[in-house]
């Protein structure tokens, strides 16, 4: 658990990032810019404990989400032309936080009792929530409606989550290769610009 | 409670087709109309018992819901055009649908002690709340601020539904006269072009 | 505790009308201006219940806080012209409103246990989150995030009510001086035209 808590925090800060980037396309102010940050980094667990019925949801409990948090923001703040430059670098990051928190929701929810299908809805719930918060106040259609294979890697990933898991796999070994599995699918969906079918009337 | 319990699902058919057709009109692609669906079939009940502190939520821990979001989502991709022909048969289930949202919203509120007026705010919230997250997370201002008398019919409803209880009439009659009632009021409006008057300054 | 409420269901009170207020600016019909003017008022107090795991949320158990808003929905319809020429005595009573709800969130946080730094977050979650929520469904980027020192207030008014509060400061007397604070930093920001800086790429 401590090493997916370290991923976890490295997580939150990447979110804290790309909502803080975000928010200076909308020329926000210094706090929207913040606030549009913590909410992108604690949106989507804070969701998934809501609907777990699991308080007090995690950030509230732990300091440490806030001070990384913080850290992301400031961070953005003083080096944001540098931070630009790093695309493929938070890139990574961000498919290792959306791994990351794919895991978790699954793991928090199946140790709740919750049926497997719907502890992956948790998962993706999870990874994907703090970005659509993030848009929607932001008055954009959210993200992941629209462009890449975003949430269809961490529902994959979700799939042989589970999957290994029935067949007794450990733990750790299973967050590994599903971790994995969501960095390649995401990779391999960029640079073959593979996308989903739109519908239309 | 079965009879309801069928309806339940219904109506959460009925609003997963509602979502789903929104994210054609948005040209979502098919995670993102699929995502639609959901939240539109289960947003209100989820708003509902959260609020009420009901955990888990009704969805969690039924994994019939899952199911029948998953069939109206297949169905409005497989059948588009025709599901579109049908508006009348979808207009007469989705109103069937807030019917029955809002006398379950009811039912559970006076069950946990709350107070009358404050069950029929929960039902109305059971019954529309999911059409509100559809419309915002489309950036659409919600439908039901702007257009036909279809939060009044719920709340007319609610009303006469609390009133009967009241007087101690059986439950399944008063659902029955509940539902009648909501089904008449919006077809009146309709025919009609009964709205409601619009604030300015 | 017995003047904070009163104080509290007046914020409430301001805070229906405002939501009101921004209805009519989008020519919302009566259910959506007056579902909006609720949402507004209850809002943040609402998300900082879910949060907290603190249940039934406030407003449900308490029929007074609906009594309150339908008040201040009723006022705004019947004599709106009047209101806006208020609008001295509304910033004020509305600064009030968000002090109170500040310290509101802080001292129920901290009775949770809660970090104190976590406790200024709810503190402001409390004051800022029903108007965000009024924003977003009104389609338009959050206020707080493009306006006004209006959130910072907040923040440094509960930063100074936690400080206080940490030197054995008697809680009626800490109340006072933190809205006093808020109230005058919101004034001295709006004379002197002092804003935050914004994000740019």
């Amino acid at each position: 658990m401590t090493i997916l808590y370290g991923f976890d925090l490295l997580g939150t800060l990447v979110f804290a990032i790309s909502g803080t980037l975000s928010a200076a396309n909308k020329k926000l102010d210094l706090f929207g810019a913040y606030f549009t940050g913590f909410i992108t980094a604690i949106g989507g667990g804070t969701l998934r404990d809501i609907i777990l019925g699991n308080f007090p949801v995690g950030w509230i409990s732990d300091i440490n989400y806030l001070i990384v948090i913080s850290v992301g923001v400031a961070l953005t703040f003083l080096f944001k032309k540098h931070i630009m430059t790093l695309k493929r670098t938070l890139f990574l990051f961000d498919t290792i936080g959306i791994g990351v928190f794919t895991i978790i929701g699954i793991e928090k929810s199946l140790s709740l009792g919750i049926h497997p299908f719907l502890s992956i809805i948790m998962g993706l719930f999870s990874a994907v929530m703090g970005g659509v918060i993030r848009d929607t106040l932001c008055n954009d259609i959210p993200l992941i409606f629209r462009k890449e294979i975003y949430a269809v890697a961490c529902l994959i990933g979700g799939i042989l989550f589970i999957a290994l898991n029935s067949l007794g796999i450990a733990s750790a070994l299973n967050q590994f290769i599903t971790i994995a599995c969501i960095i390649i699918i995401r990779i391999i969906c960029i640079r073959f610009k593979i996308s989903l079918p739109v519908l239309k009337y």
